[in-house]
């Protein structure tokens, strides 16, 4: 046959692991503890059923028609308005709708990202925002929040934007707390540096009082125009089958984005907008949070119950206070997590390497462990094969 | 204030005619025959309601879950049924679902194109597809198919892919006959060359029965692994808020797509996917269709009428067999078209300049009139408009 032209030089650049995870699927009673799902018994099933219905009979207009670029004007008020604060005066002009929370951090690459320029990154990072950004050809500056002397401005001087997740890391779980919000923001309108706050698990406190958004701390009381840019979603907070979130920036950036979504896919999908907006306005996403936290809670001290009992000689973590992930590193260096992933899939357990979240692929040392999506029974038993398989992963390590 | 970081270079090569259109929205009893809209009276409303209250009661997994990225199984097994032929057997790696046809030039932008690569794209193009790769940073290398002495050879050699709109080309409504249909596949299967054959309005056709499609020609009989990549979209065949398109194409290049949709948005909204595979299950986009088609054509004929009367003097055309566009160039080199379009604006009518198409933005000589969105006697008016404004703008040219 006749060569085909070479995909894009990125492509190339791909992921062994991720293989591996896909591969994972098909493990006949598998554990899967690897993945960030939500448990679907969290989904209100006949008010959605009743809300879709309403959307296409009542609101055809809205959920039929190609939707504006950036997104529907009253989904836009809305979002503006749930996100406003005491000195925080949102508009609409501020407010743009994307096709999940992913989409927000594909457009961010577009816009800001040429070949070879910095992105200062919260470290560990976020697996899919590496994915997004790779066709933009960035350079990571790591960013070790919880490191002793960690400059921030030092960290966001000359890179294009600072990429955090403040509210339980993806993958640490980890909580900024308010001081280092504070001196985040203050170093962004110090180097005109954007700051990206993504906030996929911001509604999933489970033990103390949200801490402010570095959104509302960059407010300087008239319309907003700050360097904050935040991302959020309505993936964990609802569903993520509607594929819905939304970007609160300065009306500079927003312009920037819509540009960059126009030729993305041209607008998010009209009858997910008008969706979400009735779930807003009708007040069932607060409603259903209460169970939400609830579950994922008892999740929480469930799995941390049995990492104490099973992994307690073998790892060391925090106790989250949020999100969906324990963040576990292994005591002993010889302990290599690329490999108790593929000994753990043999035991029927499947968690996520640290090499995953290391743009260079060498972090080798943790384990990121969901605890959404699986009952407490199911965790208890996947951190039982988790120890067989860490036991086996250091017997082979140190017979080598 | 601190200066901020620079966009992108892609993002300052903006277009003052896109601009131009976004102002004209707001125009008071404006004529709008620049887009490429629906009729909204085409929508199965009440058909559609049921589909998506019971998409969500009947299947909250398929809806309200993360979709796989590729697209849920029974809709790729659907559309693998629809498009295949007699010689072509499609299967389920051959098709990813995309949020609408746009998101399908995203990602093969995303998945061929490096910097100063050539695209090999029928001219004029698709404004949308140029707005979807900019930010890759293509060469372009127009095929003016019509044009003798076309050589698909030498116009495919060299090219990453070659970018074609065989079914009532936007903006131009050609129809690619057979013969060139075939000679394009014969030089994307000489070359290696990609074949893009976007299809949007592949089931608006008004006068005749359709063509067999390019991937269609491409087959040889096994497994489809050849060089055309198809587009479809659902946008023109039933309703475009769903945002549903898919891509057939070799397996190769469907897993290099999906790639780069984990990327983009993750997977397209469940709820949609799951609408669209029960319209196409139960025949409601094929029930929908003659009346679409009877309402179209008899708008094809109102414009064209009323162009014969009031524009024969100004502009040459051919009466489009299809699609959504008539194009018409200006007799007189003069006529400019740019200016044309802000002169109609005047005149309470708005029509798409042949700038946006070329991606140098030079061509002014011809432009794009749209005849689905409204209504016939709109229409007519809106000629009336125009004939107007040419003239003044005609003799405007002439005074300077």
């Amino acid at each position: 046959m006749v060569k085909r032209p070479a995909f894009a030089r990125w492509l190339s650049d791909s992921n062994d692991v991720t293989r591996t995870f896909l591969a994972a699927g098909q493990i006949p009673g598998l554990i899967n503890m690897a993945g960030g799902l939500p448990d679907p018994s969290t989904w209100p099933v006949p008010e959605l059923t009743a809300l879709a219905r309403a959307a296409v009979a009542d609101h055809p207009g809205d959920a039929l028609a190609y939707a504006p670029i950036e997104g529907l004007p009253a989904l836009r008020d809305m979002i503006a308005a749930r996100f406003s604060a005491p000195d925080l005066a949102l508009e609409r002009k501020n407010v743009l709708v994307t096709t999940g929370g992913m989409q927000a951090l594909d457009l961010l690459g577009k816009v800001l990202v040429d070949p070879g320029q910095v992105i200062a990154a919260q470290s560990p990072a976020y697996l899919g925002a590496l994915d997004a950004w790779k066709p933009r050809g960035p350079r990571y500056r790591p960013m070790r929040l919880e490191a002793s002397g960690f400059d921030p401005v030092a960290a966001l001087t000359g890179a294009q934007f600072a990429y955090t997740v403040p509210n339980f890391s993806n993958p640490t779980g980890r909580l900024v707390g308010l001081d280092q919000r504070r001196a985040l923001v203050a170093a962004a309108q110090a180097t005109g540096t954007w700051l990206v706050e993504d906030d996929p698990y911001g509604t999933l406190y489970y033990d103390g009082a949200p801490l402010p958004r570095m959104l509302a701390l960059a407010a300087s009381g008239g319309s907003y125009d700050g360097p904050v840019v935040y991302l959020g979603t309505l993936s964990k907070e609802l569903a993520p089958g509607l594929r819905v979130g939304w970007v609160i920036a300065s009306p500079e950036m927003i312009e920037a984005l819509v540009t960059a979504k126009q030729g993305s896919d041209m607008s998010t999908s009209g009858l997910s907008q008008r969706i979400t907006l009735d779930a807003f306005a009708s007040g069932l996403t607060d409603r259903v949070l209460p169970a939400t936290l609830a579950l994922y809670r008892a999740r929480r001290d469930a799995l941390c119950a049995a990492m104490e009992e099973h992994l307690g000689d073998l790892f060391d973590w925090e106790v989250p206070t949020g999100g969906m992930f324990v963040w576990a590193t292994a005591r002993d260096p010889a302990l290599d997590m690329d490999r108790l992933l593929r000994v753990g899939l043999s035991h029927g357990v499947c968690v996520t390497p640290s090499s995953v979240f290391d743009p260079e692929g060498r972090n080798r040392s943790a384990v990121r462990i969901n605890f959404t999506l699986n009952e407490p029974g199911r965790l208890v038993e996947g951190v039982r094969r988790l120890a067989v398989a860490a036991r086996a992963t250091l017997a082979e390590a140190v017979a080598v």
